[in-house]
């Protein structure tokens, strides 16, 4: 059995931990639908029809009411320019052999009218000895129409009363070499700031990837922070979530919105070059990193290819 | 008058804030003999004679005692092959119009044998109404017959029971761009072992530099932390410098010493220039965000103007 582990490497759509435990229990359509508070039209539209990616079963609420208000956002902005989902069901959604682990995964990429590379959502669940681990993940990739940055999102919910969160406009370029570029994502669009907001609350700790690579992927406003609000801390988690959380994702996903998914920006031949191939390496290392190493041993090989390898045909490498 | 501030942007070989108070008490030769416990051919020998960037008046025994350990090291390693300080007097030691912020710096160039560009050294003292602060920086930069890191040390202590540390191999590449680079010099070093050891420590906390561009000039595994031992915790910090971070910081050195002080490449010629326009990038932002800010309004603009001339003919910019 391969070992359990809540470390986390990110930035990837997937953080997979091994499990021991029974499978979990099914998530009724009525639990669904009682916890969620928005219509049926908000939770498909993202992909055009009911996608199990839009369920987020086993969250709790307010970490569910979050995610779907941060898919609204998006579906608000971007969704007439996404075309539909090509994801077969198999990938939508999905379980280990034993149904011990379970997840839905939804790619759609951007119509020839967007800078939109592809926008990948993702849920996770498994039940650990520990308890419940649940995991949502938002990650929308730009083209070379544009060098503006990637957005990436994901919570890693352990317990109910703690969580890892990062989130980060993910630069495409080098940044001590392009202080403009800089200057222009990160500063004057004061991205600072909800990480300053986040780090001043006692719950409230810095968290590191064990990934050199992955820290080098993100930027100086990156927020990689584990909120452990301790252990009777349902509730005060809850009113960070639907408090600081959801202000502070909110703003970043609203400022991605603004000053990068409706960029565009005509570059230079070797200046696209050197942008595609450093998009490729950061395709390329997050799947080495998290997927090829984690997904197998909690999904099977079989299922962890299958679902690689639509994210591949996304990340078209 | 200029504001008095402790924030830092680091990394610079000064970090300056202006003082109201009278000048310091001077530093008398017999008080530097009896707290410093090594020979004066050590103190001296970095640039060849005595120095007066060799002689840390003010600081607190720890710290000097560390400092002069670590001066120690890189002279036995690379001393015979740098070139006799060029410095002037006035330079060398230099002090505010009023004597209320005094500061020493030292540069030698590397010879010929040498793929050191520079080593730059400096202590800067100054009374604030909050107490004494004190900060020491070695800062050492290599020539484009390498791509190996260059080096950056700085402690600011603002009370001898705190100190903000900051030290890191600075890279010299794109890290997301060259995996094969962060691999060699950073994940085979171990060099975050050091970072994590210090971040157990409970007096530990991270300190975020308030420029954007000098957060991402560091390395992920920079160690950029603030250290507080308590209001009566003189002797905790004491024990410290001599235990965890004399520990720290000496693998640091003896790891760049190792690893890149004495390396060299065969760079081709677009990748020669790269490599310049990115160190010639960070020094440029370097004195312009530290430097030029900070130093004219603790020194005045005559002092400061002499001062970062120096630096700019090490930097040759």
């Amino acid at each position: 059995m391969p070992s359990v582990s809540s470390s986390s490497s990110f930035p990837s759509p997937f953080r997979l931990l091994s499990s021991r435990r029974p499978p979990p229990r099914p998530c009724s359509s009525a639990a669904i639908a009682g916890s969620n508070r928005r219509p049926n039209r908000i939770r498909a539209s993202m992909s055009g029809g009911t996608s199990p990616v839009a369920e987020f079963p086993y969250l709790p609420p307010s970490h569910r009411e979050l995610m779907l208000d941060l898919r609204s956002a998006v579906e608000a902005r971007l969704g007439p320019h996404l075309l539909p989902s090509a994801v077969p069901p198999d990938v939508l959604s999905f379980h280990s052999p034993s149904g011990a682990s379970r997840g839905a995964l939804d790619i759609r990429s951007g119509g020839r009218d967007s800078p939109v590379d592809f926008i990948l959502e993702s849920w996770l669940h498994c039940e650990l000895p520990t308890g419940a681990l649940n995991i949502t993940t938002l990650f929308a990739f730009l083209d070379a129409s544009t060098d503006a940055p990637h957005l990436l999102m994901e919570f890693i919910q352990s317990s109910p009363s703690s969580l890892v969160l990062f989130t980060d406009l993910l630069p495409r370029k080098d940044l001590v070499l392009h202080p403009d570029y800089l200057d222009e994502f990160y500063q004057q669009t004061n991205l600072d700031k909800p990480r300053q907001e986040l780090a001043k609350l006692p719950q409230v700790q810095p968290y590191c990837s064990s990934s050199l690579y992955i820290r080098s992927v993100l930027s100086p406003t990156a927020i990689a922070v584990c909120i452990n609000c301790g252990e009777d801390g349902q509730s005060v988690m809850e009113d960070m979530m639907r408090g600081q959380l959801d202000t502070i994702c909110k703003e970043i996903v609203r400022i991605w919105l603004h000053a990068c998914a409706s960029s565009s920006k005509q570059l230079g031949e070797t200046e696209r070059a050197d942008l595609l191939r450093r998009d490729g390496l950061i395709k390329n290392k997050t799947i080495e990193i998290d997927l090829a190493a984690n997904l197998p041993r909690m999904f099977s090989p079989e299922v962890a290819n299958r679902v690689v390898g639509e994210i591949q045909k996304a990340f078209k490498i």
